[in-house]
């Protein structure tokens, strides 16, 4: 089982030395808390408490699973200790305000402890992990008075919270939701329906759970107009803010997965369940949106801890395992046989591991940071800098959830197969990974509405391609600045040519659009791949650009074998990685003829 | 839960319109036996007992998995009695000599059959399919004693066989086994050691079961030279060829395994258990090289066989499931919402899945021929001929094992994707699948095993590339004869071009080699994938030139959608799935320099 290890090292030289989170502090209104102890003190925490509380749950928590026992869930041995450990700690308030009891530091520094967490153990982490859309929807959203009752116990994490959108008809569709809630006298409403998938939906961790629930008012228009938000609490709260009468809501089962078995998923049955409107009325699908783009990088976090976590996994043990003799000669000559390290195919599945995790985590702290100007630009009341940022972030959150949790999940499938037969085994702990990682592209939107998300709206609709252009005329920029660098020079070519692809494809789906509608989603899976491996390039280019400066100015003379190692990494992806993204580019520009012309009943012609 | 339906619409394309296998029966000496009413008995009985025995245990026996108790095996519930059904209606001894009690029919009737079986329930087909290679073995080096005893229960099914290879400490490198076998007085032998990860290696479903365990004698040298087979069964039989003393092998455990949970996966320890040498001492590897084609196409078939379940399983749901609108418009305007299958990238998954099912079915079935003219010509004793089919079946092997296996997963995993959340749910069936299919490309050599079994033994070891340039030249030959026709043009066209690829990459890596040993390791996954790509290409072409010349002739009349169809997933195959080769064609050109130089403790700075 792959015992984790914070990658510190690896996490440092994105914040100090690729991304100047220092520096980027000091231009929020909230930097200030973030000095370097704070933030060293924080990266060591939760290393430790990662490392040592419930990463050794993570397995056990897979073999038991979670209990149901009418309407009551149990979870995993040893959940709720590690759980009052995080509650005692502080952990959930670290990226909250002050003023409801958090630490008020900027929002990345929550995404970096989510990332250890989730890599550590993600059937755990999504427990508070659901109680943030929650509380982000109370504070962007509540009146104060609903603030001042939810937030001091969310923040201490003494309760949860959980969003309920999905029906059993409907997950994508929201437009076909059915639940509905009824206005009453007090000016409370009352819930009937019921909701599936709700992770952390019933548990024993917490002494309440908030659930955020979407609900049409009786005279609500048809479809995603006539979707409301509201709070309904699984103790309605008393005036003193302690949990007081038990709510119409009842989990009825909870779901059999393939992973995150330690994950409580369950279905919720409101039974004339007291709720409270939160936000406007018919507005709920709309301050969805909001933070749809902020969970969603929660999420694509998945992607790259689960790459992580297997490569953890599976590089002790390639170096451990000897088989064969290396095709240039014997490496361990001394040994039976070499480690399968030596074998080249072997190293091609570690590398591409390596590649996902640390390109994937750049793509991640990048937009960390984005994060945290436009919650910046919110709390200040700047409404033009905060869409900006909103925009910046709305290009990459379905590149990063799409794509990341696609290589995620290949990643976790290199790991298991360096082991061999023996990666089939449970008691290796690597099918876990992948189980678990399986779940990445289906929630949260799948892979399909991520890539329509992208291609559909971000790029055609709302900015008809510009956003790309921009885009690539920063990676432009970049690639010119070190076109003469010997390091840099041949990643300054190929990002040059595949911007310039990408461009020239987004154009031509645009014109091709006009007359072939369907070209849009039968394109958009190839589009937002090979998106995601023209941004991967650019991120790898920056990790390599800082190498070089500092294997050349001198600076990383104490570990320049560190930053030797992140150019070759940068070499492999680009000689082994990015060639992938032609396949895509030449399957994308088919017209859609061939994808729609087949009618239904004739896919089989025996069932 | 996806109920199996046999394809046979599919099946008797493949074997009657584009293999002709009445007119490939008629060229084997025992062909006549495999008369089309025979066949057609054969297709529909095997779909029978499919459907409607074995199928129904599929999802059960995932849930259900197998016990261990003090070293017995008890299958999960319904196997034995739908063994019982299998053994009573002879299916085991299909192709097997009739004086042993088969009915001697050609050997790709029995993998057709194990097509169907394998898809049914993949798990319940290991039982019967262990064995096959326990037969194969004792057939061609046995002694007529040997046969005599072994033979009849085998062929019948009563008893059953495995095939004892890995240990601990090894599974490709079989130069490293330790089980010993020392020579007594009675020219028996007694072995000592333990083997793992022994499919079928101990269950409730036969009277006996006949181990093949690979040992060393004494004085044997080290390595692969020094291996010899021995049979091992678990009672020793009586002089009248039944079940006698109880032998000193035991099943000290069973695998908890991500899937084939109904398949008995053994530790079995040999405790001095009384072996019996086959064939000649130190020849054992040899003689396991004999059978690897055809075991390796056995597993190739597991590919196929997710493929097409998962597609079952995914259809119907894609034509129920409503959300969201085409985006070219309304498709079921009186729906809320139209069906998922109008959306193209749901398309592009369904078609992916049967693209890889059934152009995957038509590479098995031309394989399937080639076996039957191997298996004919030991027979007939003809060895020039053996070794030619041989020859030919050695190359498709790896590509068949490593490109459907690989494939296959890919396609369950779109099966499951289709489902959106739902897929994650192990009501649904549908990640059993995935589970089950994870297996393929780990057993029997894993893929990076194939992989280099092309390119270096086959491709450029054995022949210096003249395999690729002969199998590219049939393909160019069958090029040139459809370049006119209206439907097959743009494939001729394509096929010529990754012909030309196919053998420039070939040489190209041959003549980088001579300098670069570590090429041949780092382009192998790549150059098997592509040339899985190229091989897929040709099957689609060849299913699509008989779809245009029925509906040209007028012979499709009856079924014009079936043929229509055909060539319309030549098409998708064409357009979206053979462009994936060119990732291929880049990635593996580049030298192995960036795979090998980064030193095996600058993998992590962390860990």
């Amino acid at each position: 089982m792959p015992a984790y290890k914070a990658p510190l090292r690896d996490t440092r030289f994105l914040m100090n030395e690729v991304f100047d989170y220092p520096a980027h502090y000091q231009t929020l209104s909230n930097g200030e808390l973030a000095d370097s102890d704070t933030v060293d003190m924080i990266l060591e925490g939760a290393a430790d408490y990662c490392e040592n509380v419930i990463s050794p749950l993570y397995q056990t928590g897979d073999d038991e699973g979670c209990h149901w026992n009418n309407g009551e869930v149990t979870t995993p041995k040893g959940y709720k200790e590690a759980y009052d450990q995080f509650v005692q700690s502080g952990w959930q308030g670290l990226s909250y305000p002050e003023q409801y009891g958090g630490q008020g530091l900027p929002m990345s520094l929550n995404l970096i402890k989510s990332e250890m967490m989730g890599t550590a153990n993600w059937a755990f982490t999504m427990y508070p992990g659901l109680s943030m859309g929650c509380m982000n929807t109370i504070l962007q959203f509540g009146t104060e008075e609903q603030k001042d009752i939810y937030m001091p116990p969310l923040v201490a994490g003494t309760w949860s919270g959980t969003m309920c959108l999905t029906e059993p008809q409907c997950g994508t569709d929201l437009g076909q939701l059915k639940t509905k809630a009824e206005p009453q006298a007090d000016s409370t409403y009352k819930i009937t329906g019921t909701k599936i998938f709700i992770s952390a939906g019933e548990h024993d961790l917490t002494e309440n759970i908030v659930h955020i629930v979407l609900a049409r008012l009786p005279d609500a228009p048809a479809g995603t107009k006539g979707i409301s938000l509201f709070i309904v609490p699984k103790f309605l709260p008393t005036a003193e803010g302690s949990v007081g009468e038990r709510n119409a809501v009842n989990c009825g089962s909870i779901e059999h997965k393939m992973g995150i078995k330690a994950s409580a998923t369950a279905v919720l049955n409101f039974d004339n369940a007291t709720g409270y409107l939160i936000g406007e009325q018919n507005k709920g699908l709309h301050a969805m949106f909001t933070f749809m783009n902020t969970a969603r990088i929660g999420t694509a976090v998945q992607g790259i801890a689960h790459a992580e976590l297997s490569f953890q996994g599976a590089l002790p043990y390639a170096k451990e395992r000897m088989s064969m003799r290396a095709l240039s000669g014997k490496k361990d000559p001394e040994k039976v046989a070499d480690a399968i390290i030596h074998h080249a195919d072997v190293r091609r599945m570690l590398l591409t591991q390596k590649a996902i995790a640390e390109g994937g985590r750049a793509m991640i702290y990048h937009a960390a940071q984005l994060a945290d100007k436009m919650t910046d630009a919110l709390a200040r009341g700047d409404n033009a800098e905060y869409e900006e940022y909103d925009d910046k972030l709305g290009f990459y959150t379905p590149i990063l959830k799409g794509f990341l949790t696609e290589l995620g999940l290949e990643a976790a499938n290199h790991g298991m197969q360096v082991f061999g037969g023996h990666g089939y085994i449970k008691e290796w702990g690597m099918e876990q990974i992948v189980r678990d990682a399986r779940i990445a592209t289906l929630y949260e939107g799948t892979t399909g509405v991520q890539a329509l998300d992208l291609i559909g709206r971000k790029v055609l609709l709302s900015s008809k391609g510009k956003v790309v252009r921009d885009y690539t005329a920063e990676i432009l920029k970049f690639s010119g600045r070190h076109a003469r660098n010997k390091y840099m020079r041949r990643f300054a070519w190929d990002l040059t040519k595949i911007c310039a692809q990408w461009n020239a494809l987004t154009v031509r789906i645009m014109l091709a659009a006009r007359k072939d509608r369907d070209i849009v989603s039968s394109a958009s899976f190839d589009y937002l791949m090979f998106s995601g491996y023209a941004m991967m390039a650019y991120f790898w280019a920056q990790q390599a650009a800082v190498a070089s400066e500092k294997l050349e100015s001198g600076e990383g003379k104490e570990t320049p074998e560190f930053y030797k190692a992140k150019i070759k990494v940068a070499d492999f992806y680009f000689e082994r990685m990015l060639p992938r993204a032609q396949g895509h580019a030449e399957a994308m520009v088919n017209p859609s003829r061939t994808m729609t012309s087949l009618a239904a009943e004739h896919f089989s012609f025996d069932y």
